[in-house]
């Protein structure tokens, strides 16, 4: 929308445009976005570019002109344990029933400890270390960026890994969340199910060289060893996607720093962001072009939650700044 | 129903019966019963009587009619985790954000272990010690019921401690059973949410001489003691119900024995039932009279699942069986 109101407005002025554009519209991605990896995978030709360009990340804040140079990856996943043949009262049978929800429990409690580290045999050994400027970024957090973390999410501290800064825990590490737990009784009140089935979802982020395929081999691996006998277990990928770090010395990127800089009035900064966008790690293992991540949404905008936003003034900042970036490839 | 048909069969042939009946009628037992503690508690004079007799239990098949002489009690509640102060996105905050789901998998694994051992201290030290001679009928298992759970739940292996009979394990053991978890997306496909607040539903039956609010109390304790830092946990008691054992060499329960070798034409067995009836342990207590514990439901009915059934024929023989006890009780 903000990338094409941006087009149309060069339009406006110029008549045409400075650069050949293809647009790519993905309205997939929560989904998975199963059919845009298809097309690309197969058809490269007709999207072959001198660079790729996405309009879907964020700024630390309004006041804080943000590009970013690495995604983490993702493995979505459901993890499906049966024990009896149907739903059992636990009068009857609590003792010597299994019961699916504990042994998630038991499963869940097994990936992943209350100190942040996941216990998948063979999932750090891969991770790719960061650049001394990465890192002293994360360490020094010029920004005050944990501050900002602290206070989106509304709580007195951070959990996760102790040894390692913040913003390298949400940005260059792989975490695991438990997304949802099914089965049994959640209604008001009291039932004394033991169901005969129970589902989790389950998903890592995962930094750059880190595989989703090769992760969920070991996850699922790891889930297997993880359960009781007396129970059927299964782990189904959902879907995944993969992470991507980007060279920042191109003209591409450095087109795109300058047009945030003549808009916001402030030096951008360089910054990863952990959530997902498979389709940025697919332009730039398939098209083999530097892929441009720009993109103004504000830390407190609720992304996938309850009362979402997106700013005005941030919104047209972002149509000119987008506009001066073409203007400059061009 | 099936005790008021008998005493209208009863008022039939005799025009009278054979013993003053006071009839007490719950309806509230699955949603923990509270208004019925309340009136024997207040007025246990309207009850006074020689015995109690309640109908509500099973029989192991058809063939094996059963006098119950132990119930468990039961403790049910809520665990509720609450993390940060809305639901989040993980990709933005994995790595740093409290995730009660996550807490919940981890308090419930230390609750319970995969070989059904629970780890509340101090919950096992009152277990009654069962009498030499229910002793080796769980351990000799008589009756195969051993194989009747094992059909009845259509597994292969049964679960829980090993190094007690599985009878004593549903009947003798205190045992822990988690029965819904909520919280986060449950829905079909993928949403990458940390959830802001969790719950789940646990319960424990409880043998003899452990007691509902004091095993609360331990499991409060416990709960507290397994959460991690960053969230906020609290543990609400939903209901709770006593346990009751009742001596078998009464006038009343003999009557009731002696009326099911004449229906079913078999020498009835004395056996418990992992199941909780609050009232039970209420009338034992309060009313200090024997409780006849009779009931013709079998293992087959799917209690308190999908396709519940009741038996015609165990209805009727249950109708017949019931007159014959209340005529030996003039």
């Amino acid at each position: 929308m903000l990338v094409l109101k941006a087009l149309e407005s060069l339009m406006q002025i110029h008549g045409t445009l400075p650069v050949n554009v293809r647009v790519l519209i993905e309205g997939e991605e929560e989904a998975g976005g199963e059919s845009i990896d298809h097309y690309v995978r197969t058809y490269p030709t007709n999207l072959s570019c001198d660079a790729a360009f996405i309009c879907d990340t964020g700024m630390p804040s309004k006041e804080i002109p943000a590009l970013v140079n690495g995604l983490r990856g993702i493995i979505y996943t459901e993890v499906e344990v049966r024990g009896a043949k149907g739903d059992l009262h636990s009068g009857s049978y609590g003792g010597v029933a299994p019961n699916p929800l504990h042994t998630l429990a038991i499963i869940i409690a097994g990936l992943k400890d209350a100190d942040g580290h996941i216990h998948i045999p063979g999932l750090y050994d891969k991770v790719r270390e960061a650049s001394e400027q990465e890192k002293a970024f994360w360490h020094d957090d010029p920004l005050h960026l944990n501050e900002m973390l602290l206070e989106e999410m509304g709580v007195s501290q951070l959990t996760g890994e102790a040894e390692y800064p913040p913003l390298e825990r949400i940005w260059g590490r792989p975490t695991l969340e438990v997304h949802g737990i099914s089965g049994g009784f959640v209604g008001e009140g009291a039932k004394t199910v033991i169901p005969a089935i129970a589902k989790a979802k389950i998903s890592l982020r995962l930094p750059a060289d880190l595989k989703s395929d090769e992760v969920f081999v070991l996850l699922e691996r790891r889930v297997m060893a993880l359960a009781p006998e007396g129970v059927e277990v299964t782990v189904r990928k959902v879907h995944g996607g993969e992470a991507v770090m980007v060279p920042i010395d191109t003209p591409p990127i450095q087109a795109a720093a300058s047009a945030l800089r003549e808009v916001f009035g402030k030096e951008p900064v360089f910054i990863r962001e952990g959530g997902s966008i498979p389709i940025a790690g697919l332009f730039h293992d398939i098209l083999g072009v530097p892929v441009v991540m720009m993109g103004f949404s504000l830390p407190d905008d609720n992304l996938h939650a309850p009362n979402e936003k997106y700013s005005l003034s941030q919104f047209y900042k972002g149509i000119r700044t987008v506009a001066r970036f073409f203007e400059k490839m061009g």
